[in-house]
């Protein structure tokens, strides 16, 4: 399942492991990654809960990671360093991977403000990778402020905020864009559903496709 | 979902996540950890492989973690020093949770030696955590080497070999002791398939039990 360098051996590859295409024809869906990006405030945790209800009220098998479940567990270790917050992209990049593998469509929420973290991200299974970029102003991100964080941010209370201090890069090409800076939620949610079901929901395709 | 000190802050708790039990009422099934634990050659990965393509073929949702999903991918940046085993231990703890939230009977199929490490494994999600264990003798694994390890750690080619040169801790309170000493395989695998459908696969017990 992965290439590359790897620091621990002695590890083989085992037969018979169920094939992602099983889970397919069991789930009557396609599964991979939705790796929602896009500034503090920019509907990336309204958005990717909502759409997994709507999803889960479909049939879906569909689970999201952000912040909530994954800074608080697997990456309780992990602070705001630049180092560290590559660890944490990438970390992530490998459990939606596997959820991914397991039959889920995943959602990834999360700032992921750098292009190259998004970009390894990606490398891991990039047949399955979607990048959502929710683009929306940094005004607007500011002024809905939901968590109370920009101010925060402002008064020099959380260092290295991105926005405030510290660079978002936005992606170059990502699969699809949307403009939360002014649409209402509703319309938001119904392209992300669309998307959704355009690429893992068609049972035709589900045959003798990898 | 957990507790204790967080290196990271500014996390909100989410609301209308999907309840683990809509999944559950979802799946027909409930989820949870099955943690193998035992010697190399002990049967885990042909046992958790098996266990899976059967309980998949009954309808379960099910995944399994080993070394050939997770030390390639997540834990790629650990070896094999102590603090890298008990690291290695705790993010496969983590995820295990993570697709326990989501649903799934989740296998995680790892020597995992250390009484410590898997009790902070069941920590994580303790009610729904079941450490089985694969009892078969030194010798008898050693004879089987299906990978040839117990060789090479012989020869001195691999360091801190569990039940070579580095100790096993044997589970004292295990949920399930299969023994895969003398028992066929298709024994194992009728025990372990009747402790899953009891623990995991009772359609009264899905309401009202969390």
């Amino acid at each position: 399942m992965h290439n590359g360098e790897k620091k621990s051996s002695n590890i083989f590859a085992v037969e018979h492991r169920i094939a992602t295409e099983d889970r397919w024809q069991r789930n009557n869906h396609r599964s991979g990654i939705l790796w929602f990006t896009g500034l503090s405030g920019a509907g990336k945790t309204t958005l990717a809960l909502e759409l997994e209800r709507q999803l889960h009220l479909k049939g879906y098998q569909i689970y999201v990671l952000d912040g909530d479940n994954i800074r608080g567990g697997l990456n309780s270790d992990l602070g705001f360093s630049p180092e560290d917050r590559i660890e944490n992209i990438r970390r992530i990049g490998e459990v939606a991977t596997l959820f991914a593998d397991a039959g889920f469509i995943v959602i990834a929420a999360f700032i992921s403000p750098y292009r190259q973290d998004r970009r390894l991200a990606r490398k891991i299974l990039p047949s399955r990778f979607h990048e959502v970029y929710l683009n929306s102003e940094l005004k607007t991100c500011e002024k809905r402020d939901p968590k109370g964080l920009y101010r925060k941010a402002r008064l020099g209370e959380i260092p290295d905020f991105t926005g405030v201090s510290a660079p978002y890069e936005a992606p170059e090409n990502p699969e699809l864009v949307i403009n939360t800076n002014d649409q209402p939620v509703a319309n938001c949610l119904a392209r992300l559903i669309d998307y959704a079901e355009r690429e893992f929901g068609v049972p035709s395709a589900l045959t003798g496709v990898a």
